[in-house]
């Protein structure tokens, strides 16, 4: 195990009608000047952002409102919270959404404290570590980013359609209101979307080269099969509100870091999916439907016993001792059949990208002659090869 | 799963060597004038004091230093911390050791700030929800309690021999330094009372009437593994760094309560302990080696399906589909040896108390003919029959 340290100190209240609590959290963590950051639709429809209106009113907390934050967030909104929040002298950034929501709040909460561009942190111009943020809260409608309990945030620059992440102790947020009904109208498309991404951000943890995680392997396990219980119950019911919450927190856990200290992480299929959902405007959860199987059909001999331990424990494969290949490869198989399961895409024509688009989709990673990953290290060639299995035959 | 709240800002830094960084924690958290709270024998014999010390003379820190903490600390030394806090203008408690001091540790930051007998928050006659604390630091040496990332304290009454807990937020550490190196020494004995304790952890949050919490279920089930796979490693091999150091991070994994939230809770194996230490003085994990089993024994027709799940998921027992009763005390037959094959006692008698000290001991429980406990509610004859079990034959 690696030398690390973990650090997640955000209040999470947990619950049925817990957003009526917005007020008592944005008083307990210093804000008494909020700008309400949201999507659209939903949040709207829902009455969901008239309550939290109220709740705010109720406590005697000034606030103004910005909405239309997208699925993959851009910069340009980026920039216009952040000029709002310095002419309105704002103090705290309420995210009521999902992790686009949260990611883009973070951004500016970052961006309202520091001189220059934000997208500096962006692109590792600037370090995160020593920077500044204004204090962010969530009130979460999605399960699926983890942001609500990270210390990241993902933008796309327009120009370019550039996707890049930054991360660092002063974007955890202070508070996160996690109430597992404000989910149980999300799709079932949606739906399937966020635990994809829940069992992404479990499954880059656990592909390691880093040998004596048995705890984090064990309870990175216990993520994927309580995600693989829950998830489709709710592609089922939509409105079956205990298994909304058990993959709520799950979500959370996965997300975290509690289940990926002391050990290497990889993140490819994260990095190698970016790219794609920045092109095609894909739901995240979905491009990484694609990616991930892809990915390990191309690197598990790398590690064959990780991949059988995978298999078995997750998934119940049975071992075959005499041809441990195949029990790997049963595991992937069992994990893509998982995700059509619940109504993913498998192949990137699902997803509107072609093998025309592959030559761009590599340019854009930005590797320029490096590798990129923790588990097994690719260059553009791998990239490629990766892209091109997730390919419709 | 029920409503909850869930917060744990403790900043953990994990590693070989960290505790060469305390000074910097010390500052980050605000502390300039420490209290060195500490037990005796191992932390002055291994240097580890010293180096501390000097540690905190490098970043020109002023401390003083209290040692002598005991196993099952008791309020006299509490009330000695408070007195030196005061008379010294201390800001920050820094506890070297183990549970027990960092137990008094916090009782000592509680009680600073506080005008009246720091006792009253043990017996629940001021209410720690309004109380505030020195911040408290912790340098770990054992894996045991997870009291370096929980809010609660155990501290035993001299008169009466009363052992009280009390909980809140203020006594949460702001930050731990976890170095697996510095349990190395630990002897098999104690190594194995720590790693039943943190199974004990586990198991008070596992056993529950709160349906539908399946993502905490697992999370339970996976350090329970962990500990099993870990656990007999160190016995053999006690310098065995990796096995320490999965043991250390499933014991701050188990305590902190990320596996226990939204869940009714029983606790009724500590209590029943807490009352046997407090007698016998025995290490509190050798106390619930000998209690846990027997509760089990005692309660497991409460909830047949879930001892099942505990003993095919963790213990690998066969499910035995005719007659799932057998299959339940299989799971519990096989804790038992386990805690035997590590060197725990399994009968009161190996403790040093026998039949005639059992009416004593459900007579400090204190119980008053109320009842105890959140997965099956006990009386006073319940805990008698509960102690007859974990005598010897």
């Amino acid at each position: 195990m690696n030398n690390f340290k973990f650090y997640s100190p955000t209040y999470f209240v947990f619950g049925k009608d817990t957003e009526k609590q917005v007020g008592e959290y944005v008083h307990k963590f210093g804000g008494s000047r909020v700008l309400i950051h949201y999507g659209g639709g939903s949040v709207v429809k829902s009455g969901l952002l008239e309550r939290v209106k109220s709740a705010l009113d109720d406590d005697g907390i000034y606030y103004v409102t910005l909405g239309g934050v997208k699925p993959n967030p851009t910069s340009g909104l980026v920039y216009k919270g952040i000029e709002l929040c310095r002419k309105e002298k704002i103090d705290f950034v309420l995210a009521v959404g999902g992790g686009s929501v949260i990611d883009s709040s973070k951004a500016i909460a970052l961006g309202t404290l520091y001189e220059g561009d934000f997208w500096d942190f962006y692109e590792d111009k600037s370090r995160i570590a020593n920077a500044t943020a204004l204090p962010v809260g969530t009130i979460l409608t999605i399960a699926a980013a983890g942001s609500e309990g990270s210390s990241d945030s993902v933008i796309t620059k327009e120009e370019g359609m550039l996707k890049r992440a930054t991360g660092g102790d002063c974007l955890r947020p202070k508070f996160s209101i996690l109430n597992p009904a404000l989910t149980q109208t999300l799709p079932a498309y949606q739906t399937a979307c966020g635990a994809t991404d829940i069992m992404a951000h479990v499954f880059e943890r656990y592909f390691t080269n880093t040998e004596n995680v048995e705890t984090t392997d064990r309870i990175c396990e216990a993520l994927l099969m309580a995600m693989i219980h829950e998830t489709p119950k709710v592609i089922k019911t939509p409105d079956d509100y205990e298994a909304r919450a058990n993959i709520m927190w799950a979500g959370m856990v996965a997300h975290n870091d509690i289940c990926g200290v002391g050990r290497e992480q990889d993140w490819n299929s994260h990095w190698l999916e970016h790219e794609i959902s920045a092109l095609t405007d894909c739901a995240h959860g979905a491009g990484l439907a694609v990616i991930m199987p892809a990915w390990m059909e191309y690197v598990y001999r790398h590690d064959i016993m990780r991949f059988c331990k995978v298999a078995v424990r997750v998934w119940g494969c049975p071992m075959d001792f005499d041809n441990p290949e195949s029990t790997a490869k049963a595991g992937i198989a069992a994990f893509r059949a998982f995700l059509k399961s619940i109504g993913m895409p498998t192949t990137m024509q699902e997803l509107g990208a072609d093998e025309k688009d592959i030559p761009y989709l590599v340019k854009t990673l930005g590797l320029n002659g490096g590798k990129t990953g923790g588990f097994v290290h690719l260059d553009e060639k791998d990239a490629e090869n990766i892209y091109k299995l997730a390919l419709r035959k």
